[in-house]
């Protein structure tokens, strides 16, 4: 089943897509379904409480940016802010000179979940879906912490829906395409650290909740984006996040909206 | 005003601080003021959609830990899920054999605000509370990236209240107590970058919401806590934060439970 965030008649909802309608998945809302995709608007996929982004877990990877292999899975967080859906815009900030695509697997937690065992990971799994962990890779070498290079908005491309269906997440093709170019590709079984492994680690560190995401780290060939590039991250038959890049027209005297 | 999170007669709301009872915050839902403070639960202080922690933000402490002094603000993310409040307990993990305290002034963020110019940012605050950003010494060593080493469940204790009156946050004392002596003690004066810089830092890399908590870095004096300590977090004439220290007694075989 591949899964959407919608908007519909003021409600925000899950749905199932089938061929060119989608099926809401909350019965209390009383829609007369299939709806029309051209009557929807499609939400970034996840609203989570927190995403959680292995690093190092392609050798590969590791070795171009010249860092060691880790023995452990190691992370860090991006925040929620940061999400974009299919078709939005990556805005490139004014702080940096170099940012990077990441075309990653990610992992939504469908269950309140911690300390699980590898073997338990699948019930807690909601499903799989496409990220970019866009990255100021100037930035990341001048701070040291991840907060900034990783967490500008926008710096993060999330869907276009979640695949329910993924008998085997060990056994799954990862593409970013640049413009029409294959730039980087890469084997979800050449990971230092499988899916179901990173969840279960990351379980015993903190409570995961439903719709929380797991990136699971990127392939090599990370390079630079540049106003007016298109980027895909493809996993194969599963799902294509597709966004434009363009830069951020810094507002000036900031933008403080009350709260309701 | 003393501003708690509350539980009371099913509801969870804001309210206002005075003597030995709260005043609700939330007239939509008519209670009858006041209410006596035996009656509520007093809830973790926020639930914010992203917690930002300013790194090496004391000269002396960047000092401590053999780090270099940053030259603009530099920053990480802790999980949400990490949050806890006055008198609950931090819970020592397994796969840790130092956890640090960290006494910190918090800024609670009042507004959606984006790009703020310093002397926009007191606008955009709700208030101030104390904060204990724990810290996995020996794991923030060998990671490399915080996700692990300071997002425990329980590294994160908030409150007990949110200041709103603090007319100079740049002449606050900040102290850490444990077992009844000081072990941190600093003045928010020796920060390198102030609060309100802070803010407007981070501001211009992603959107602070409502309720997001900026924690504004650790004075000198950071040390190892053990089971059956009491850590106090001590911002002078604001509030204390009082947790107590145990074991934790990790879950085997998992807790996932299911979406309701």
């Amino acid at each position: 089943m591949r899964v959407l965030r919608v908007r519909y008649q003021h409600s925000s909802f899950y749905a199932a897509l089938k061929d060119n309608t989608v099926l809401c998945l909350n019965p209390q809302l009383g829609l007369v379904d299939p709806i029309p995709l051209e009557e929807i608007t499609v939400l970034p996929v996840v609203a989570p409480t927190k995403v959680v982004c292995a690093g190092l877990n392609y050798k590969a990877h590791a070795a171009e940016i010249g860092m060691p292999v880790p023995d452990e899975p190691v992370y860090f967080l991006k925040p929620p802010s940061a999400i974009i859906g299919s078709g939005q815009p990556i805005l490139l900030p004014e702080a940096s000179t170099q940012v990077d695509h990441e075309a990653e697997l990610a992992i939504v937690i469908g269950k309140e979940s911690r300390g699980l065992r590898v073997d338990q990971v699948a019930d807690s799994i909601f499903g799989f879906t496409c990220a970019n962990d866009v990255t100021a890779r100037d930035l990341q070498k001048k701070d040291s912490m991840f907060g900034r290079c990783k967490g500008f908005d926008t710096f993060l491309p999330v869907g276009p829906w979640i695949e329910t269906d993924v008998p085997d997440p060990d056994n799954l093709t990862i593409r970013c395409i640049k413009n029409g170019e294959v730039v980087q590709e890469g084997h979800t079984s050449d990971m230092l650290f499988s899916p179901y492994e990173l969840v279960a680690h990351i379980s015993h560190v903190m409570t995961l909740q439903p719709g929380d995401l797991i990136l699971t780290g990127t392939p090599p060939g990370v390079g630079p984006l540049h106003a007016g590039d298109e980027v895909r991250v493809e996993v194969e038959n599963m799902a294509l996040l597709i966004n434009p890049v363009r830069d951020c027209l810094e507002r000036s005297g900031g933008d403080a909206t009350p709260v309701q």
